[in-house]
C-alpha cells in the first residue's frame, strides 16, 4: 500500500487548551487547566498551546495564564506556547520565559480581517511582528508566526496567495522559527491547500510550516489531507474539536485532534500521540465543561471491530 | 491553480429519499417524499435514488416505492434508481420498470456482515446477484451494483482489497454497468482509498466505478478527495446527512451532499447541482422531519464573504 510518497511521522500541536478554553463562555478553573495539559502531555503530545498573554478584561477567560503556565509539570521535552498579541504582551510573557518555551505572534492576510481584529493595517502589524520576533529569540525562546485568513477572508474572499507568501518570508527573515497558515474561518479547499503549500515550500526553504485548518465547511481533514500530500509535516487541531471562534453559533471550529490523529494513525502516519488517552482527555473537557462534544471519533469511537466495537 | 489533473465534472447520485429516509424512526408522508425528490431534481440532480422493493414488515418507511414512482414528475434527463435486495423484489420492481431507469443490487464483501445482513454466504449472494443482472439488463434497464463493507467491517476488521476487486470484476461480468464501493461503517482512510481505486480502475476497465463513503469518523469528504485524485467520476451522498445506519445512536452516516458538493464546487470540479437549491431542499427535510440536521454547510451556510456572509 505504500506506493505514496507520505511521511511516516508529523507533528501536531494541541491548541484546545489556548483557542479551545479562550472560546468557552464560562472561565475554565486554573486548576482544570492544569490537569488538562498535563492529561494531554501524558497522551504523547510534544507539542502545547497552553496559555495567552492578552489584556484580561477582554479574555477574561484566559486571565490565569501565569498561574497555569507556573503550575503546570510536564515532562522535558513538552514545547509549551503562549500566544502574546501585542509588545506589551510579550513583555509580560518573558518575566515568565522560564515557564515556556514558544511564543506565538500573529497577524491577518487580508486587510479588512487585520483591522477588525487588532485594528491596525496588515503593514503596522507586520512591522510590529519584525520587532517583536527578535526580541523573543534574543530571550532564548523559540519564535512561531500565525498567518490568519491565509486561504480566504469573510470580508474580502479571495486573498492573494503571494502576498500571504510575502508576508510569510518578511516574518522567516525577521527570525521566525515557524510559520502558521490559518484557515481562520473554514474557507480553505483541498486544490488551493494544495497548490498554496507546494509554492510555499518552494519559496520558505529552511523554515517550519505548519497548517492550521478548520471544520466550517466539512473540509477540515480533507485539507489537512491536501496538506499532507504537498509536503506538510506540521499541523494543528484542538482537542473535543473546541475553539476557533465558531461563526456562526453552532457552526465548526477548529479541526478535532481525536479525528485528525485518527486520520493520520490509519493512514500510517504517526503522530506520537496515543488516540485513546487523546479521547480520554477529550472526555474529561466534555466533563468539565458540562456539554456533550460533537467531534466523529469521540462520537463513534475509534476505528475498530470485533469485541472492541462491541458488535 | 489548475496545475493539477483534476476532472472538470464528476456526477453525484443523491441517496437519500432511498438511503436516508429508510433510516429515518418515521415514515415520511408519500407527498413529502415526492416534493423532496422533485425539488432535488429540480436543484439540478442527474441521478437520484428513490426507492427500495424491500419488504414492508422489515422496512415500512419504504413501504410506498410503487406509490412515489408512479407519483413522480422530473425531467427526461434524471436518472431514477431503485434498490432491490432480491430476485423476489426484483419480479416487483420489473412490474413498474417503466418508472425508473438503473437498478441497484448489493451484497458485502466481508463473509460476517454479508450474513449478518441477508443471512447468506457472500457466494450465494454473488451467484444470485450474477443470475439478477441479465434480467435487469434484458429488461432494458441500467444494471448497478454496490459492494459493501469494502474498505473495511465492523465484524471482521480488514477486508482484502483483491477480494472487493475479484468480486467487482464477476459483476461486471454478469453485465453490472456501475459497481459501487460502500465504506459501510465509515472504516476507510485516503490513503487506503487511492491506493484502491487505483488497483480498482486500472481491474475494472470499462465499467463506471462509484464512491460511497460515510463520514463516521470525520474523513468521508477526504476519502471522497482521495478518490477523486485516483480517477473516480462517480460518487453517492446524502441530503441532510440523512441515513447510512449511523452506528453508535448520534454518529455520523453518509457524507452530506451539500458539504461534498460544496467541496468540488470550490475545487473548480463541477456536479451540475445548483448549491442553493440543494441547500434549500435540506432545509424542507429539516421542516419535514421537524428536528435540525447538522451537516457544516446547512449550519454554517456556503463559502461566501461580505454581505452575503453577512458580517
Amino acid at each position: 500500500m505504500i506506493d505514496d510518497q507520505l511521511p511516516d511521522r508529523v507533528r501536531v500541536r494541541e491548541v484546545g487548551p489556548r483557542d479551545g478554553f479562550q472560546n468557552e463562555p464560562e472561565r475554565i478553573a486554573t486548576a482544570d487547566k492544569i490537569r488538562l495539559i498535563e492529561q494531554l502531555a501524558g497522551a504523547g503530545y510534544k507539542r502545547l498551546e497552553v496559555a495567552s498573554f492578552v489584556r484580561p478584561d477582554v479574555i477574561p477567560q484566559l486571565d490565569d495564564a501565569i498561574d497555569v503556565l507556573h503550575g503546570l509539570d510536564v515532562p522535558g521535552d513538552v514545547e509549551l506556547t503562549v500566544l502574546v498579541p501585542n509588545e506589551r504582551g510579550l513583555q509580560t510573557a518573558l518575566e515568565h520565559r522560564e515557564t515556556f518555551h514558544d511564543v506565538v505572534i500573529f497577524l491577518s492576510a487580508s486587510e479588512t480581517h487585520n483591522r477588525k481584529n487588532v485594528n491596525r493595517p496588515v503593514d503596522d502589524s507586520l512591522a510590529t511582528l519584525e520587532r517583536m520576533a527578535p526580541v523573543i529569540k534574543d530571550a532564548g525562546l523559540r519564535c512561531s508566526a500565525v498567518i490568519a485568513t491565509a486561504f480566504g477572508c469573510p470580508y474580502e474572499g479571495h486573498v492573494d496567495p503571494a502576498r500571504v507568501v510575502e508576508l510569510a518570508g518578511r516574518l522567516a527573515a525577521a527570525g521566525c522559527d515557524e510559520l502558521g497558515f490559518g484557515d481562520t474561518t473554514g474557507m480553505a479547499n483541498p486544490r488551493q491547500v494544495r497548490a498554496f503549500f507546494t509554492r510555499a515550500l518552494e519559496a520558505l526553504p529552511g523554515v517550519e510550516l505548519t497548517a492550521h485548518f478548520h471544520n466550517t465547511r466539512g473540509q477540515g481533514l480533507a485539507n489537512c489531507l491536501a496538506a499532507l500530500e504537498a509536503g506538510i509535516t506540521s499541523f494543528e487541531s484542538s482537542f473535543g474539536e473546541l475553539g476557533g471562534c465558531p461563526v456562526p453559533p453552532g457552526a465548526t471550529g477548529n479541526v478535532a485532534s481525536e479525528d485528525l490523529i485518527s486520520m493520520f494513525h490509519e493512514m500510517g502516519v504517526d503522530t506520537g500521540v496515543d488516540l485513546d488517552a487523546l479521547l480520554a482527555a477529550a472526555r474529561e473537557v466534555q466533563s468539565v465543561l458540562g456539554r456533550r462534544l460533537t467531534s466523529h471519533v469521540l462520537v463513534a469511537g475509534p476505528i475498530a471491530w470485533g469485541e472492541r466495537a462491541g458488535v
